[in-house]
Parts: C-alpha cells; sequence; structure tokens
C-alpha cells in the first residue's frame, strides 16, 4: 500500500507505463522528485469509466452498513500510511509535518463522519404519502420517495490539500457515502500523495469486497484526460476544487454535453472582512493580531483567506494598517505550493505594488531562492476599488487589501459590488450590527457562511457547515462541498408509486426497518406506517 | 380583477400598448380572440426585473405566516375568478369546462399546500451544531444554517396546464413560498387566462401589501423577450415547461450567463409502460381499458402520456394489441391545444404511418376541420426500435406504440436504450417482478416515478411525489417541480458563524420560537438549543 509506482489505478488493475510521463516537483529544493507518473490513456480512463458504471448497478444498492465499513476501512488504511504521507507531502508540497498530520485527521474524520450518516440512514430524507383506493373521483396513489444515487463521479483534487480536497477528499467521501463510484484526476503537484490514497481506496475496496470499478485513480500530465472524464456519458456528477479558470472551462465542459451534468466546482473566493468602528475601537490589536494569522496561515493558500478588508477612514483604522503593517513586514517568508502558484502570486502582487491609486504598505522580500513568497499588505480608497474591478479578483497567497471608505453609502456599495463568495465576515460590537442590518442583508445575498468576530479560515466538518456559496465562489451554489450535507450532491429524488412492499428500497418500507426518521403524510416520525 | 386588457403586468403598473400586437387563437372555431396582447419591452423586462430585485430584500425576509396569508389570498382571487377562467379558457385551449375546473381546483390547492408548509416553517432544514470554544487545538465555533431564497426567478407557462403550470402554477406558487419574486413569461396560446391570473395575483400582492416587483407578468410574440429574461443578471433561477428544443435552448442560455444560475425545465419524456407476462395473462382486458383511457385522456397532452408500451412477443400481447386497436379505433377524434401542437401531431403521426418497420394498427381520421387530432396506435418490434432513435422520441398527442421483444436480452435492451424520463411503469404479478428485478433497477436509473399496476397520467400533488427525472425529462434530474418538495428548488443554503442571537433568522435561534424541526448535533428535535 505505502509503494509508489507511478501508475493510474483503473479498478484493481494498474495502467500502462506508456503514457506521458512527469514527475512532482520539490519546491524548497527546486527539484523534482522520482519516480515517473504515466498519464493515463483515453481508452484506460474509457474503461475506468465503463467498470464505474457496471460498479454503480451494485454500490447504488449498498446498505448504509455496508458503505460505513468501506467509509471506515479507508480511514483506517490513511492512517496506516500517515509517516508515508507526511515524508512524501513534505516534499511535494513543502507543508511541515504537523500541518499534514492534522490534514490526515480531518479526512480520516470525514470518511468516519459519513460513514455515522449513512449508518444512521435517516439523510435519504424518505418520505411517504398514504394512498387512498376509495377517494373520488380519482383514487389516490400510495407515492414514496427518496434520495437515490446519481452514478459514477468525477473528482478533480485540489492543489491546497493534498488529503482533505483530493483522492481521499469529501468530494470522493460524500460520493462513496451517497452510493457513487469515484474516478480521481490527480493533481499533478502532488501525485505521490495521489497515489497513496489512491493504494488505501483500492485495498479497502478489495478488502470490503467491493465491485472492481468502485474506484480508479487517473495520472495525467495535461488537461486531456481531466475534459474527456468531464465529458463521458458515463459519468454523472463532478466535484471540483481549483482555480476559476479551470473550473469554469469544465464547468461549460459540463454544460455542453449532450446529457448535462451537475457540476460542482469550488473555485474562487476573496473572503471580504468589514471592520465595523466600535468592534475597532474595542480591540483594534486583537483583531490585527487575528487577522494576520489568517492572511498567512499556510502561506495564505487557503480558499477562504481574507483578502478584502473594509473599514471607515479613521483613526481606529489607521492604527490597524500599522499594527498589521508590523505584523505582516515582520513575516517570514515561506514556500508556496508549487511553481506555478509562486509565480502568479509575484505576478498579482507585482501588479498591485504597480496599480494607481493602491498603496503598499508592507512587502516581504524573500531572503532565499525558489519558490518562497513575501506576505504583503496593500492599502487602497473605495473609489479606486469600485472603478478597478480587478482589485476584486482573488490574489493566491499571504496577501491582503485593505479598502478604506468615507462614508455608509461608500460601505453598502462596496458589499454590493463583490461577487459570490464562500465567506463574509464581520468584525463588529452588538451596536454596531444593530446599526448596520442594510450591510448584513447584502452580506446574506453575497456569501455561503457569514462570520462573526472571527476569521473565514479553518472550516469546521459537520452537520450544520456551508462550504459553498453563489458564483463565482462555486458553480452551484445550493451546496457545500464540507461537511453532512454534501451527501445530497451526488443524489436525485425517486418515487415509487404502489409499489408493493418487496419492491421498495428498506428505507421505504411500511415497517421502518431501519428505524429512520421519515415522513408519514407530512409528519417527521420513526414510527412504522401503520 | 376580470378585465382582460392586453398589457403586461410590470409590478403595479401596466406595461405600454406599443409593443407587437398578438391575440390567442380558438382552436375549435379556428379564430382568433379579441382583445389584443401587446408584447411588452426590453425596457419593461429590465424595469420589471430591477423592481423584482429589489423586492428581493423584502420577500426574502416575510415570515412564514406572511407568505401563507399571500399564497392563500392568491388561491382565494383563483377561485373568485373561475368562472372567468372556464370561458376564457375553453376558447383559447379548447378545454372543456370540467377539466378547468379541476385544473383550477388543483392550481389553488397547490397554494394552500405551500401556505401549510411555510406556515408550519421545518421546510428550510435548519441545522445548528454548538461551538466549543475551549476545544484544542482550536476553538470549536457554533455554526447555524438554513435555505434562504435564491432571488427574483423567472416562470415560463407551460401550453398544456393554462393554470396549473402556468402563471399561478406550481413554479410560481413554490418560489413565492421560497420568498422569491417571480416574474412570468406568459405563453403565447393562452395570453387571457395568464392576465386573469396575474391579475390575481397582483391583486393579492396588492391586498397582503406586498413590495412592488414581487410579481410581474410579460407578454411577448415572440421569443426574444424569454430569451433577454433567462439572461438578466436579476434573475437567479428560472423554472420552465415545454418542449424539449425550446427548454434545452433556455438553459444553454442560463448555462452560458456570465453568472450561471440554476435551470429548471420540464421537458420531454415518453413514459414507457412495460407489460410483464403475468398480468397480461390475468388482466389483459383490463389493463386495454386502463391504458387506452391514459393515451387518450386531454388528448394526449400531458407530460406523463403513454408513448412507449413495451411487451413480448405473446398471445397475451396480440390479444393486448387487438383490444387496444378497438379502443383506440373508436376514440372520437377531439380539438387540440393550438395550430403548432396540431400540425406537430399530425407531422409525426404521419412519419410514423410511413415508417418502415412500423405497423399501423389504428389511426382515426377527423370528420370535423381544424385542429383536430385522431388516436393513433403503432407496432414494432424491438430490432426497429433499437435501431431507429426517432421513434423513441416524444409524439405530442392520443398515439401510442407498441414494441415487441423477443426475450428478455432484448426486453433489457430496450428498457436501457431508453432516455431520462419523468415515469416508468410496469404492469407485473408479483411473480413476474420476482423475475425481473434486473428490469425494475434499470428503470430506477431512468426514471422519476415508478408506477407500479397504474398509469402514469395524473400527477398527484403532495409530499412524496416526484415530478422530474433524468435529463431530457427535465434539465436537473435532481429536483422535483410539483409537490412541496419543489420550493428547495429555490433556495440556497446560508450558514452563520458565531452569531449573536438578534442576527439569526427566528428559525436558528437557540430557543426555537417557531417550534420548528431541526437538527442539533446532527440529532432531530423541535426542542431548544440549550
Amino acid at each position: 500500500m505505502n509503494e509508489i509506482k507511478g501508475t493510474s489505478l483503473i479498478g484493481y488493475q494498474r495502467g500502462a507505463l506508456g503514457g506521458t510521463a512527469f514527475r512532482a516537483f520539490d519546491p524548497s529544493r527546486g527539484e523534482s522528485i522520482a519516480p515517473d507518473f504515466h498519464s493515463a490513456s483515453l481508452a484506460e480512463l474509457d474503461r475506468a469509466a465503463r467498470i464505474a458504471e457496471s460498479a454503480f448497478h451494485t454500490t447504488s444498492r449498498f446498505s448504509g452498513k455496508t458503505k460505513a465499513v468501506f467509509l471506515r476501512k479507508i480511514a483506517a488504511n490513511l492512517e496506516w500510511l500517515a509517516d508515508g504521507f507526511v515524508s512524501r507531502i513534505a516534499q511535494e508540497a513543502a507543508l511541515p509535518e504537523a500541518r499534514i498530520r492534522a490534514e490526515l485527521g480531518r479526512t480520516c474524520f470525514q470518511h468516519r463522519m459519513f460513514a455515522d450518516l449513512v449508518e444512521e440512514g435517516s439523510w435519504v430524507a424518505a418520505r411517504l404519502d398514504r394512498g387512498d383506493p376509495q377517494r373520488q373521483p380519482q383514487p389516490k396513489p400510495a407515492l414514496r420517495s427518496m434520495l437515490r444515487p446519481l452514478g459514477p463521479v468525477a473528482v478533480f483534487c485540489a492543489g491546497n490539500f493534498p488529503l482533505a480536497y483530493s483522492v481521499a477528499g469529501g468530494d470522493t467521501a460524500s460520493a462513496f457515502a451517497a452510493g457513487c463510484p469515484v474516478i480521481v484526476n490527480a493533481h499533478y503537484a502532488h501525485p505521490g500523495a495521489a497515489e497513496l490514497a489512491g493504494n488505501a481506496i483500492i485495498e479497502a475496496a478489495r478488502s470490503c469486497g467491493m465491485p472492481e470499478g468502485t474506484f480508479s485513480l487517473l495520472f495525467s500530465a495535461g488537461q486531456e484526460i481531466g475534459q474527456a472524464l468531464v465529458q463521458h456519458p458515463s459519468i454523472k456528477a463532478v466535484g471540483f476544487t481549483g482555480s476559476r479558470r479551470g473550473g469554469t472551462a469544465l464547468m461549460r465542459l459540463a454544460g455542453a454535453r449532450p446529457e448535462p451534468i451537475p457540476f460542482y466546482a469550488e473555485m474562487s473566493s476573496v473572503n471580504p472582512i468589514f471592520f465595523l468602528p466600535g468592534a475597532l475601537r474595542e480591540r483594534g490589536d486583537a483583531i490585527a493580531a487575528g487577522l494576520h494569522s489568517s492572511v498567512t496561515q499556510g502561506v495564505g493558500q487557503f480558499c477562504t483567506n481574507p483578502g478584502l478588508l473594509f473599514a471607515a477612514r479613521n483613526p481606529e483604522t489607521n492604527a490597524l494598517a500599522e499594527k498589521l503593517k508590523g505584523l505582516m513586514s515582520q513575516t517570514p517568508a515561506a514556500v508556496m505550493l508549487t511553481p506555478g502558484i509562486h509565480q502568479a502570486y509575484q505576478s498579482a502582487t507585482g501588479a498591485r505594488v504597480n496599480s494607481e491609486g493602491v498603496r503598499t504598505l508592507a512587502q516581504v522580500t524573500p531572503t532565499g531562492s525558489g519558490c518562497q513568497a513575501g506576505a504583503a499588505l496593500f492599502a487602497t480608497d473605495a473609489e479606486t476599488f469600485l472603478k478597478r474591478r480587478e482589485l476584486a479578483e482573488e490574489v493566491f497567497g499571504p496577501e491582503t487589501l485593505l479598502i478604506t471608505h468615507n462614508d455608509r453609502t461608500q460601505l453598502l456599495a462596496l458589499a454590493e459590488s463583490l461577487e459570490g463568495q464562500l465567506t463574509a465576515t464581520v468584525h463588529a460590537t452588538e451596536s454596531d450590527l444593530a446599526e448596520h442590518a442594510d450591510l448584513l442583508a447584502i452580506l446574506e445575498r453575497k456569501a455561503g457562511r457569514i462570520v462573526f468576530n472571527g476569521y473565514p479560515t479553518g472550516v469546521e466538518v459537520g452537520h450544520a457547515i456551508v462550504h459553498g456559496g453563489p458564483f463565482p465562489a462555486t458553480s452551484d451554489g445550493r451546496t457545500t462541498s464540507v461537511g453532512t450535507r454534501a451527501v445530497e450532491r451526488f443524489t436525485r429524488l425517486v418515487c415509487w408509486q404502489n409499489a408493493p412492499e418487496a419492491q421498495l428500497p428498506e428505507e421505504l418500507q411500511a415497517a421502518n426497518p431501519l428505524g429512520i426518521w421519515r415522513q408519514l403524510d407530512g409528519r417527521l416520525t420513526r414510527d412504522p406506517l401503520s
């Protein structure tokens, strides 16, 4: 399980060695890492998709218990590989050991959370409406419906989370929980971590007797495989975490298919924070410290990194800017995930330095070579920000932009100008909030999660979390990619009319053999249908 | 309220008289009906969209009780207009009075059902996860989330349901229930019914103090207004009932917007029925009678009309065909909804008559003039059907095609060859079903509703109904356009993190002031959060 061979996993078979070879790259040392990885061929992709479609006939009928055993076995296998992940990801992504172990913990937690969810079973939202054969003028049919899995799911790995949003990440775990086979398109930047996680899933699938095709992992040096995967007729939904450009391109492909399919991309968010006057007066220093930590944590490489700070033009905001400037200036430069991400960061911060109307308050110059990024703090005013749309775009890295406004009208115009976001944060006292109901109402329309007096980084995994938001934060703002609700993305409603008991899934049988929560004639209960 | 003026309703104002004029057409008499209707201008559309966006700031905050009062008032107004609908729709759509009154009843029932749903309040799927400030290494935030309305919704009326799927139909009622303003694109074939229903909604909006822009109704002679409506940036979701061509064209427009939006089209379904041998042996005559009624009801102009019949080549099937042939041949010709629908039916049945390998078992020749359609029954074999994809396409009208197969392999190939459907029906004995688990498994992947020993026409409105299905039955097979679950289409998830109680919607407040069902730390309860 801990051997890295460099070939795709096509069900229970290994892919061929022939495809275009590529290697992972160590951004700290500036050198490539053995071994070679071999891109999957279109024929291998087609085989993976076909066996996934065939596996779906079985996985879609698995009980919650069977799926739970599989999900827990994946978690156990991932934990068994912990040291392997630590050493490989430290090289492939320049992440410190503590972060890798924490991310692994989160990854395993997610699998066990979905295991608990499907074992309990009520997530299928079962509904039973009694029939009435005597009703006039038409008999009333007995109707029973629930969520059923969609079919094979394609998952695209994130560059910034080699574990929690990658091969064995939340998309994969939630698709398995729904009863869907998964085909993963590995991220080119951490193929070693991908193969280890793939091995863990394949071993779990084997030992749990899953049908071949329940899982495949495709390596690819370019974009051809990913594009073909989204267009393959056997694929019925896609989960993606990555850039806005990549996400929207694949989203358009998914929508242009002869049979369009659900496409869930988590893409781009600048996670605005609004600092209201009372909060800055009360605890400006603490806010600056917390903000600095949130902006620079993980070299700023989180989708929830706060990239825009809004505050009134006043002495308290000046003090916040000064304090933050000091903290940012003292932040040691650090290695980014990939040369591509590093170059994009250099280019974006360079553009801000030279941008008319934007002041550079702090910019750390890296002392080391290669992919090191220095923290940066910029400032501008509301007029400039509202005129120049590029200032609202995501800069992926330890950078943030402070925008000061003159009055409430400008504040509301700034909030209204924002695109869809994963998060929007407000630092405010109770009386600030009482005075800014209009601002809060705007933010509720703009974001999937509204954070009070905290920071958007650190996404809690649970039942109530929403990691989603209006476009372009995601391609489908109705849903969440984190937490138990993520499973619903890979389902559709199916209804049985006047079905004999033997034809119904256990979830819909009158006796309620699973003891799950159901709606009987619109009333929630765990009682059987009498 | 019962006056038909022929102009659009732009919020509380009337549209101008200047746009391209058109009239409704009486398909029974073959003549146009006064008065003229005037197409909305793009400027009027823009105004409707802007006031809808502005109204959303208010409607999105309405309590369930407020929305319930509005929905019930619409129902009451529609009932007050009953005689007006009967006389106008009898002309515009050639529907008999009993059908119009039944459809009106269904329309009012839908509004009251959604009123009950939002008044009770649990539909928002509220979840509360407790925080833990002491947790190490990070404090656990308190998270609370629920469904919130998406924004202004565009609704496209169906040609075949002037009431239940039109101006005041299920899409409109469910959007209002969610808290969304609605802009309706009226169907050109029954503009008089559209205006009456629009008047009913506007009067209800006025008397309930709804903000201007909660509702608008646009008339249009061509497609320009509909296309612009789908592309308007203020529109956040679309509901559509109509043809596959129209639905997919608008779906592609919605997906190609700079900000793509959810697009819910209910489009095309041939509603296959599978007759298994035991059922035909036991009650072949009763099946033929029920089938005839389902195929010809409403001149076959239902989205759930059964267009494909599958049965084994054997004497029982021959008997079914003979019996059905007799019933179809005796069916009086009847007037269709529009000249366009009538012409399409004539053309499609004409193509089948001349189709190689297809036998015409019955075809009624209309005796009257104009838009009369005669029932038609065709038959072919599995080989021909599998070769000729056009035989699987919807023929909108009182027509059906019987396909006979030689063996089980062919039966499964036929089922597997089908596109996504609103419904799939099986006539079977218990032992038929026990022997055909593989067939049932295929049908579950193909359809939104599986009917046993019944007929797909007649969609029950309730909690468990699913009126949806994989593409091309709908553009979004995850959802239903009928029943209480339809409200979820016009919502998205929003999460509040560490929010002060005063900032939370009532649904998420610790005390549970509405007494709704919620998930507390994953456990369903109506208890307050202690």
